[in-house]
Order: structure tokens, then sequence, then C-alpha cells
């Protein structure tokens, strides 16, 4: 396998890469082999390890790996590249057993969902020489293990890329390289600290409205019966309580100050949202609660349009306060009908049948 | 097209449907006629009508109905069956409005995603010898329109289905058989009241934390530089908000109060985990957050496992109070994980260097 410019013993001219090494053979990890393997590169090892053996097993007996080692060293030395695709906190001790085994100009890079402390250890830990590129791929969060693996989970995903200040700009183009030609994903540059607290905004938070939704149904006594109800939707909701809870615990305390800010944010959010709807009681009140759905449904479809089309251009439009096109959009086309239906709402409802069924509702 | 057992003008003896009408031709509408015409039964007239004339000329494109009409009268008269897919505050005018055109052993059901009122408004419309019998098909809540039809949308899902207490045995035979023989759905017979509490539950609160998601997060000033990191778990998280934001509106009105105390429990739940992720700062603090993060990815997963393989049985674990096998499970695959994890973490974490990249994590 040639990547433009790997910073080898040699200098930085292109160099053949013989072997890979990754560490951590999970759902990541071993999409990344099988990414890899897909390219039958007969000069190129893939070498895997993972703590617990019979997953190495498997990602072998599945093809993501050319071998899986039961030793680290013997997985690390000779390899040109590094893949840590483990849960967070487990990179560290990662960065720390390998430092000394790595081999010089050797490139490492990691898949974590959070991105200061990772970049923090790579820093107190990897000699010089040693290039650190930071990765973490945005796609794959719902679901675990190597048996879901799939060389395809990255394409068309964007893949956060934050490179060591100290790393070879051709250790970086290796990296891309990896990324775009065998992941086919889309490599997306930013800052350490910029990234954890995006992340922790769309994609921590929705991790722990995860957990609520999950957390407060099942813990219901009714959760038996409800349970046969929930469908699609629910399956949508929760999906990200789905994921390694060890991973989301690593997450929950690496980003531990920017998740309770969005947290404490979403609850404020859901409190408003309730308000809403319990004072949707009369015309005024259901027009401000179906403005207010009216609102988020065209924020999601703006962002959601543009994710499916993978846009992720500057002139994305900005929010909020000033209207923007978007928003005069929706207005142009849910407002009018909103109109129309509290109107005649509020004109049916005004009867005595609808006072007795209120009653008839019964409380969860 | 014969479905067993319909009520007609001949008795309860089976009758061949020759004119069905699906009032409301969105999503659903449009899915079930798209369904009903892959029968290809050369004697069956599928008749639609849409409140938008073009959502009709669209659904005929689309050969979903064989014509849509545009007054309700013509749809109805002489249909043997009539579907009402509209959002649910419509479903009162559609049944006020049909209720003296329909022939008499005419069968009358609807797909909206309340229960109680639109019961209670049919007893109140239709006249004796029509049977209604309520219907909440448990699909494709997140996305919008007749582009998105399609006759498999029902396949395997479960299907409410809600007779009314006046409603002919046989009239609910031919909506089971339509159910099931025609959108290959599974129907699943429970109260009104009921359904509706538990569907605020697990469909109207991930509905709301749809809301939430998308609203804490679109109307921050750093909205547009985040919205690039939202990937799959914010698509899945937001899902629900990209339904019809006037279905939405009238699914809030028509169950308020349910949907009022479980926007209360979810947001005790939500600064439950806050408060565990905030605590995380010492072993005993990670161990409880790991836990909480544990049980719910085990109840996610034994639900979701149910409800893959279409399991609605009995037998479903109860939650929770008592330990159920599930959790003993858990324990076992995930708790000496655990353990081990927080027992290294703080080890490692004792260190000034953890303490001032703890400083660096930027606020949100």
């Amino acid at each position: 396998m040639i990547l433009c410019g790997l910073p080898g013993a040699q200098g930085h001219a292109e160099v053949d890469v013989d072997k890979i090494a990754i560490i951590g053979l999970g759902l990541i990890g071993g999409s990344i082999g099988l990414a890899l393997k897909e390219q039958k590169d007969p000069k190129l090892q893939v070498i895997g390890f993972d703590a617990e053996v019979d997953i190495g097993t498997k990602a072998q007996k599945r093809g993501a790996v050319d071998k899986a080692v039961w030793r680290l060293p013997e997985a690390v030395e000779g390899a040109q590249i590094v893949i840590i695709a483990t849960p967070v906190l487990a990179i560290r001790e990662v960065l720390q057993t390998i430092a000394e085994m790595l081999q010089p100009g050797a490139v490492v890079t990691d898949t974590g969902g959070t991105k200061s402390a990772v970049m923090a250890w790579a820093k107190e830990y990897l000699p010089q020489g040693i290039s650190f590129i930071g990765g973490n791929p945005l796609t794959g969060k719902d679901v675990v293990g190597i048996e879901k693996a799939s060389p395809a989970l990255f394409h068309n995903s964007r893949y956060v890329l934050i490179p060591d200040k100290a790393a070879h700009g051709s250790a970086v183009q290796a990296v891309v390289d990896l990324v775009s030609t065998t992941l086919k994903a889309k490599p997306y540059f930013m800052d350490a600290d910029e990234h954890d607290s995006y992340a922790a905004a769309v994609t921590h938070l929705p991790m722990l409205l995860a957990q609520t939704v999950v957390g407060a149904t099942s813990k219901s006594p009714s959760w038996k019966e409800m349970s046969r109800l929930a469908a699609s939707g629910f399956e949508a909701s929760s999906s990200l309580a789905g994921a390694d809870p060890l991973n989301n615990l690593d997450i929950c305390i690496t980003n531990r100050e920017a998740i309770v800010h969005w947290a404490n944010e979403a609850i404020r959010e859901m409190a408003r949202f309730r308000d809403l709807v319990s004072g949707s009681t009369n015309e005024a009140g259901a027009e401000a609660l179906g403005t207010a759905l009216a609102r988020s449904w065209e924020a999601r479809e703006v962002w959601h349009t543009k994710y499916l089309e993978g846009d992720i251009s500057d002139d994305a439009p900005a929010r909020p306060s000033m209207p923007s096109p978007g928003e005069q959009l929706a207005d142009f086309m849910i407002g009018a009908k909103l109109r129309e239906r509290y109107q005649q709402m509020f004109k049916l409802n005004e009867t005595k049948e609808q006072e007795r069924r209120q009653r008839r509702f019964r409380r969860a």
C-alpha cells in the first residue's frame, strides 16, 4: 500500500506501507480492518490486537486483520501506521505502553469520541519523531462489536482529523489518504477543544437524551405493556443508548463540563416545550406550540438535507435571532395552514363534550 | 377484493369490496393506497381525497389511488371501507362531514397517533350501522409526504386496532384482514385510553426529546459550526422532529396531560443523569454513572432484540425493582470490566497533568 509522502526512515518521500497495526477490534477497528483488507494489497500486513483474546480471534475469522496477536509489541513493532480504536480512556494506556515500541517516523492515530484529553496524552507520552493525528469518524455510534463491522461503515461520512502540532505534514497526508481513499470518508480538520464543545451538543447530548428516554420509560411499572407499543420512533430516539456503555462512560468522563452544560440547556428546552404543550388549551397557546414545532421541523429539515447531500460548506444558514431565508420559507409553507388549524380547532373545541373527553384521558 | 365477512347490505357474509376511500394522501394514506394497488385486483377501485389538490394529483400519478377526487362525497359514497389518514384533529371534521354520506354497513377506520379523542368523535358523529375501528400503524413517524410513501411501509410493524363497542365483529375482521393481508402488518388490540397513556411514553416523549435536541442546539450561536459535526447520532435523536409539525401539534393537543406527565419524568431523569456525569470525578461516582449507562444499554438491548424479532409476547421481562435475568446478565458481562475500568481510571487520573488538562476543556 503506497501512501503519499509518509515520513519514513528515508525521509519524506513516498513509502510503501507494509504493516499497519489496529489496536482495539470492535465495530470501528474491525471496520477499518475490513476496508484495508478490501484493497487486496498483497504487500500490506494488517495486524490486530484486542485486550480480549476472543474478539481478536473473531476479527481474524471475519478477515478484518491478517493476524490477531496477543501481545501488543508484536502488533506495533515495525508498523508504519498504528490505529488506536479503543474506548477513550484506554487510549491513554495504549499510548503509554506503545511509546517506546514504535519505529522512528511512525504515524499514530485514534478514533476516540472526545479529543482534548487524547491530544494531551499523545503529547505527553509519544517520543519525538512520532506523528500523532487524532481522529473521530462521525458514524456508527449506535451499534457495538466486531460482528457489526463493515468496510462501508465510513463511506461518505465525515471524519474529524486533529494533527498534533509536531506531526509531519506528510504524516497528516498519509492519514488523509487512509481516510479518504481506503475508508471513503471525508476528512474534516478542526481544533480539539472546538471538537469537544461541539460534539457535546450534537453527539453527547443526543446520547444523554437516549439514556433519558430509556431510563424514564424502562423504569416505569407499565414498561412491560408500553414496550410493546414502542416502535421506530422509540428505536431512533433510544439508539445511542445501544452504543458501548464503556465508551459512553469514557466520553462522559473526558468531556464532563461540556456535557453537563448541554444537559442543563436541554432540561431548560424540554421544560419550555412542556409549558407550551401544557398551555395549548386556547388559540394563542396552540399557535405558540405550533410555531415552535414548525421551527424545529424546519431547522431539522435544513440540517438533514445538507447532511444527506454531504454539504458542509460555509454557507450553511446561520441561526437564530435573525430570521433566516429558511424561516421565511417555513412561515410561507406552514404559517397559513397552522393559523387555519388553530382557528378551526378552538371553534370546534368549545363544547362540553370536549371537556368531558379531556377528563377521560388517563394519566400515564 | 374479498374480505372475510364484511358487513354488507346483504348481512354478514363475505362480500366483494369494490370501492375503498382513502381520506388524506400523505405518507400513511399514500402507502396504504400503494399496498392496495399492489394487489392488482381489477374489481377494486381505490378513490383518494386530499384537502390539497396537488397532493391528490401526486398520489394518482404515483399510482397510490385509481383516482383522486376533489369532492369528499365523491370519494366516500358507495365505499365499503373508508380510511381516514389525516392529522388527528382533522379526523373530527372528516367524521362530521362524511357521517351522512356513508352507505349502510360501511366500515370506517383511521390512522391517528392518539386514540381516545378519535374514538369519542366516532361515537358522537357516526350513525348507527356504521362500524368504526380506530387504528394506529406503529411506523413511519419520521418522514412526511406522498413522495416517501411505500407499499412496504407497514411490513412486519405492529398496527394498533381499537374497535368501537358497537362495531360489527365482521367489520373488525375486515380491518384485521386489510392490516395483516394487504399491509402485512401485525394487528394489536388494545383500549384507547391505555393506548394514549403508553404512546405518550414511547412515541410522544421521543418526539418531545427530538424537539428538545433540535431546539437546544439549533438556537445556539455556534449552531452553524456544530451542525457540521452532527451525524448519524444526531440524525436518529432528532428524527421525530422531522415528522409533520401539524400532526405533532394535534398529538400534543389530544394527549396533553399524558405528554406533560412524561415530559416531567424525562426532566427528572435527565437531571439524574446530569448529576451522575457531574459526580463522576471519583471512583464511586464513575461506578454509579457506569452502572446507569450499563442498565439503560441493557434495557434498550432487551427491548430492541424483541422488537427486531417482532416478539411482543407476554413474557417480556418485567422491570424494575427486582433484578431480572437480563440484569444479572449485564452484571456478568459488564460489571467486571466496569470495575476494572474505574480502578485504573482513578489510579491514572491522580496526576497534576490531568488537572491541568481538565482546565483546558472549553465550555460549550
